[in-house]
């Protein structure tokens, strides 16, 4: 039945095509691709499958037709959770997702997407471009028979929504919430009560009172869910997600038999729209803040005793990771080289210059 | 001579093609464009040329050979400040540079690439894909008959060198310094005295005491320029260029003639290289910043008195650069609109972020 669906499905993309796009003169009908790429998330998710859609224009546009992907989104072909399997079996050519999705297959892939205290979205990108973090991400997912592509970053994500302050360590002793990933992990091990529920069910859960706290993305996506209706007190930044990234993942052997101009438009076009992805949360988290704090909304920073407890407990986590196998602790040291450099001077440029700006525009 | 110079260079460049490049059977070889490209910087500019170059190579790989662009330096075609005038003018089809060089057209072009305390890299290119930033710069450059494309940033420069402390405003009374742009205004409006002299020269002027202070870009570039040797005091960062922008600029009539896909893949081209100079300035600027300091470098934040001086000015001149006339008003008001909203934003979750980092790995 999924099959089907999904043969519907590429049918009417399909249609689209031919109606839309006058393929250049030099390249007949037939010798156009037409490729599906599943993402964990529904479809048209602000950011996150709204630059999936744009990644497949930027590829139709620039193949002049010739490789058109159709989107699919959270369970209209696979489940959310399941599109690396989907890939590496050939039921789809590729995905858009985060790394992180598919630590159940290998812990170590959540420095690909973000660690706490780790690289923000622009330094993410510089390890992975410049430093060792491609050719390290390369060798983890050819296990999988998949090339990866960095595809953008949701910038540095917001601490959460509390029905009551933290003002120390005992204020997170039992608290119920919904913490994600190895920020989650630092939470259990500092004493709260983690459990992990899907995104759409957030709001009802602390609605219920079967949850105290919960984080979600930022300023723009917490609007969306409607966060500040049910917690009076939002946590920022993220001490455990700094800049989550993106990818997109293609089958080893479809990519392999790419023309070459095909692989460069796809590797350059998630390129492009990993620019696209941060610029786009950028602004609406910007844009959103503001009337977010107007709902009513107390803005607050844990304090240092929370943080740097909760950064021992992060390492604890990481250090487990790093120790489980050589490639493991391989991603771990490159990373770590440069998350320990970059904090000194996100520390003396970026950091400085962004409290002095907040001065001179008045906060 | 110029002219002769310069179909020497593309005739080179043609042949280094025609070995290089096996063009794809369906494009025949009479189809292929060569272009040219100048720039403000010498061939092979840390992060600037070497980006250009990354530029033209997705262009070429993408099309299949079908648009091969050759990158000319600073004065091996036009003089530095004059690749404006040669796109403008059809002497060459593109050029890669800064907004703010070609300031003296119009001063409003500086909001293209930075203001003091104005948005950094990740928001300008949030404003200019998501705001309105785009629109108005091609407004701006319709007036030359060229299309700009964004094409990365240098992030958070440098605030620069000095051979004295700067502890009070009276320190800056009377200092000769190389200072850039609205930041040097600035300067001068508290009482410097700033010359703008080449790049090249700045080493033997600090040396000979022609000048007391000078700022350039960042630590990466700052160190290749053998700063550290003649002043002892670095500030951090340059309050006046929080993340200055770069840009392709294409001939309008040459962009029109392009097919739709070549259209687009110097478009997104361009966006996916605006991805990758930020991520090699980012990378090079954090690993030279401790070997930087350890050839026995101090560094120093300018004072809270000096910033909010150096503010007030700073503002008295974008304000007298928004009041010339209607296109430079919108485009001061659509800026400063999103740079009054992200100094909130960036010190709550960024800046937050980076404090806490810092001191959780010891800074």
């Amino acid at each position: 039945m999924k099959r089907r669906q999904f043969l519907k499905g590429a049918g009417l993309g399909a249609g689209v095509v031919a109606a839309s796009v006058a393929a250049p003169a030099v390249v007949s009908a037939q010798e156009s691709l037409n490729w599906r790429m599943v993402m964990p998330w529904p479809k048209g998710t602000p950011g996150l499958g709204t630059n999936a859609e744009k990644f497949a224009a930027m590829v139709k546009e620039m193949s002049g037709g010739r490789l058109n992907i159709s989107v699919f989104g959270a369970g209209e072909i696979v489940p959310p959770f399941e599109c690396m399997d989907a890939v590496e079996q050939g039921v789809v050519e590729m995905a858009h997702g985060t790394p992180y999705y598919w630590q159940g297959k290998n812990p170590a892939l959540n420095f690909f997407s973000t660690i706490p205290f780790g690289l923000t979205a622009w330094e993410l990108s510089a390890w992975l471009r410049f430093g060792d973090g491609q050719k390290l991400w390369e060798e983890s997912y050819a296990q999988f028979n998949v090339v990866p592509f960095y595809a953008g970053n949701s910038g540095m994500q917001a601490g959460g929504w509390f029905n009551k302050e933290i003002n120390s360590l005992d204020d997170l002793k039992g608290l119920k919430m919904r913490y994600a990933g190895l920020g989650g992990e630092a939470m259990r091990r500092a004493g709260a009560n983690v459990t992990m529920i899907p995104p759409g069910e957030i709001l009802p859960a602390m609605q219920s009172g079967a949850i105290d706290a919960a984080e979600w993305v930022g300023p723009w996506n917490d609007m969306a869910f409607g966060l500040y209706q049910v917690a009076k007190y939002y946590y920022t930044p993220a001490f455990h997600e700094p800049g989550p990234g993106l990818e997109i993942f293609v089958g080893k052997d479809k990519f392999d038999a790419l023309s070459a101009d095909l692989q460069a438009i796809i590797r350059f076009a998630a390129q492009a729209i990993s620019e696209n992805t941060l610029a786009d949360f950028t602004f609406n988290n910007i844009q959103s803040y503001q009337p977010l704090i107007d709902k009513g909304v107390e803005v607050r920073q844990f304090p240092d005793e929370v943080i740097m407890t909760l950064a021992e407990h992060s390492k604890a986590a990481v250090n487990e990771i790093a120790a489980k196998d050589d490639l493991s602790g391989r991603i771990a040291a490159s990373y770590l080289d440069l998350v320990k450099k970059a904090a000194r001077y996100g520390k003396e440029f970026e950091a400085t210059g962004l409290l002095h700006r907040a001065k001179v525009w008045g906060y």
